[in-house]
């Protein structure tokens, strides 16, 4: 019998070739062209369940892109533990700001480069590894189920269905998700929050077909121009959300809940210096851990209209779009915050032009507890591991399906992440550190030791 | 010896023909892959000059794309006429919204659609035709050169050093340019003014690569968002252009001016249900004569940033960009006005992001006389074709080299145009009435013998 350690230590090169095989797959959701990737993909993945020795390992059809299911159960009397991950990724472009190729993974410096090496192929595929562990070792100490999609990365449109249906086979007592990021390697954390989110498409149209800036510029209104008007009119001046309402449900945290969220490690200098900005922004009042933590945001996610190839056309266009998504806090709801979105665009549109605003998809704000028996053994696990008691954090990203498990099923979420913030999710150059995918392998383990035992 | 109108009803299916091939290439000069479609669309121009019975006919290079040159001189104590006009075109894209494809010319409704039917290939190929039927029946009773340009789509660079270079060879007493509209052609009129033109394009900078909305957003600016606040702070209330010094050279015509102006056929509701919009727009204080006439405008031609493909990727993106036009009246100058623009753009960039702003091109108003002989001309013929007398009208669009000419020749211009505001130029859809096509071809002898008979 191994110890994970040497486990670990002895089967780490396979254990990274096979997320590299995982991570040439360009699954991306958002995009219909790579259906195919992602079917291959999710049979990929669920033939690494069954090798690990999950039973029941079915790549389940829904509306959309496939779900990969499997389980061990050990012993109903035990507890049962889901996982939950998404082998579905980001699109990649920009492609030119790629130092090496989005899917085809490469190694800089300790980092895996590729798309999707921390979100979250990196981060699903450790627990694959860790079980492969406990079955190999006689290890496994509760019983354990796995639900990996394919439609994280567009709002998990067929999840919900297939949770509503299937709530007999999912059943759990927690559930575990490595999809978030802690402050470091030294400082080990563990997110006790997300936000929400409200994504939208809005299109402006003007006149109805693209026309002669010269022959009718300064005549007829010009929607990149009304476009950009709105947008602007989005922010007050302390970059406050001006939409009637959209503060209302917002909990305010107490003067020492705040204080006790600033004593995470924070340096406002590394910090502008990582990300080359000279100077920081935010809704005044607030600090940036509040602000990317515990307030919502509104974010143009994508702009465009008129001629946007090389050199210069001299058009005034019929239409302007922007993608725009607003991040939430409890306890807004998703689906009253896209309705006072759309209701303000439509009213603060002027006469001359028209506006649609699509939703895209949503999701709810959680806030996961502290005091549950899950959390306490991923903080002993991560202590264990890391030498280091883990810090709860508020996490600004939205894993919009936790607020439905704990709807549906009925159980709350641990959110066992051990990606970085500096991983450069959803951008050129994602990477995942080859420490954070083996110690996180290491610590898992650990998890489902101390939950049996707490359980006990 | 048959008269023009008999020439014309004799030929005109194969001017139609001969113009479909002109239109069947792609000489988009934005775009450096069609380079070799520029080439091509030269060599055709060149050889139908030749057919048609020029001298010195040749396809002279440039650092850009090479200008078509080629002169019938009858007799050195005869005024000559230089035609002035450009093969290259617009890009077509967005392609979606054509009916047809651009480059494929289908008569529709008595119309020619086409990308260049109209701007200007359809108009400088009339001249052509024109010259032929003067040749053929012994009618031309001035000199003639021709001179037709491949880059005047972006902004004409290199045809001031090719002007300079060869002043002798251009030697002329007016340049008559068919490249703009009449009112219809039940109403010919004749431009006497063109607007110059400052082109910019403004890249903003916020973190240096993109970010996870989610785990960011909140504490560090969003260029596109700061772009959008940039550019609507541009105009004020009023719709003024909000940039210090914008107006200072601007000539205010008198109200009598002004009255004449809007004595223009215009029928607001006819103009407003052609565009499909319920509103105009407009600087306060103008009519939408003088708003695309007399006044100088700034438009957004395109603007671009984070994500833009199907579905919702949730970025805050690096980068904003945005193309951005000026218009310009007398006496206002591009050079200042560029300047203008980047001082300001740059000054009220605030901290949090990076602005660069980089000009495109240029070119200056100008105004054409109406008590010029060639103008007088250009009235009587215009009577003679139409049965009816054209008015003067102000252009909206530009043709930065008019400016030019008339610094480096010495000569005055004569806007000769038979396009309609309606034609769609740079615009999907683009057409040339054939009715237009034949007319002009008609009008331009008559504009010759006129002038010529003026000059005696």
């Amino acid at each position: 019998m191994l110890t994970v350690k040497e486990y670990v230590q002895s089967n780490k090169d396979r254990f990274l070739e096979e997320l590299f095989i995982l991570l040439r797959f360009p699954s991306i959701s958002a995009d219909s062209k790579y259906k195919e990737d992602i079917v291959k993909t999710a049979n990929f993945v669920a033939d690494k369940l069954k090798e690990a020795g999950a039973d029941e390992v079915e790549v389940c059809p829904t509306a959309g892109n496939p779900i990969v299911y499997g389980e061990k159960i050990v012993d109903p009397s035990l507890p049962t533990v889901l996982v939950y991950g998404h082998y579905d990724v980001q699109p990649a472009d920009p492609l030119e700001l790629w130092d090496t190729p989005p899917f085809e993974p490469t190694i800089r410096d300790g980092k895996i480069y590729a798309r999707g090496a921390a979100d979250d192929k990196g981060q699903f595929y450790m627990h694959i590894k860790a079980f492969e562990y406990m079955m190999k070792n006689n290890a496994l100490a509760c019983n354990i189920k796995f639900m990996i999609e394919g439609e994280e990365e567009v709002g998990s449109a067929n999840l919900g269905t297939f949770v509503k249906e299937n709530k007999a086979r999912l059943k759990n007592d927690v559930i575990v998700i490595s999809d978030t990021s802690m402050i470091s390697l030294e400082q080990p954390s563990l997110e006790t929050g997300l936000r929400g989110l409200s994504y939208v498409e809005v299109e402006v149209t003007g006149p109805n077909r693209d026309l002669h800036s010269g022959v009718y510029g300064g005549a007829v209104a010009n929607p990149a121009t009304i476009l950009a008007k709105l947008i602007a009119s989005l922010h007050d001046e302390n970059n406050h959300i001006a939409i009637p309402g959209f503060y209302d449900d917002v909990v305010e945290l107490s003067q020492e809940e705040r204080e006790a969220l600033n004593k995470a490690p924070f340096d406002i200098d590394e910090y502008k210096a990582d990300l080359g900005v000279e100077e920081l922004w935010g809704e005044k009042g607030y600090t940036p851990i509040e602000h990317t933590g515990i307030r919502p945001t509104l974010e143009v996610n994508g702009i465009w209209g008129g001629y946007i190839g090389e050199g210069a056309k001299t058009v005034l266009p019929a239409k302007a779009y922007a993608k725009i998504s607003m991040r939430l806090v409890p306890n807004q709801n998703s689906e009253r915050i896209t309705h006072l979105f759309k209701k303000h665009f439509e009213e603060i549109a002027p006469a001359y032009v028209k506006v649609v605003v699509t939703p895209h998809h949503g999701g709810e704000p959680v806030v996961t507890p502290t005091d549950s028996m899950a959390y306490q053994a991923a903080e002993r696990a991560l202590e264990e591991a890391f030498h280091k008691k883990p810090i709860p954090t508020r996490g600004g990203g939205s894993i919009p399906i936790v607020a439905l498990f704990e709807k549906e099923l009925n159980v709350k979420t641990v959110l066992l992440g051990f990606g970085l913030d500096s991983d450069n999710l959803h951008s050129p150059n994602e990477k995942y550190g080859i420490e954070n995918y083996l110690k996180g392998i290491e610590t898992i383990p650990l998890f489902f030791k101390y939950y049996a035992e707490l359980n006990k």
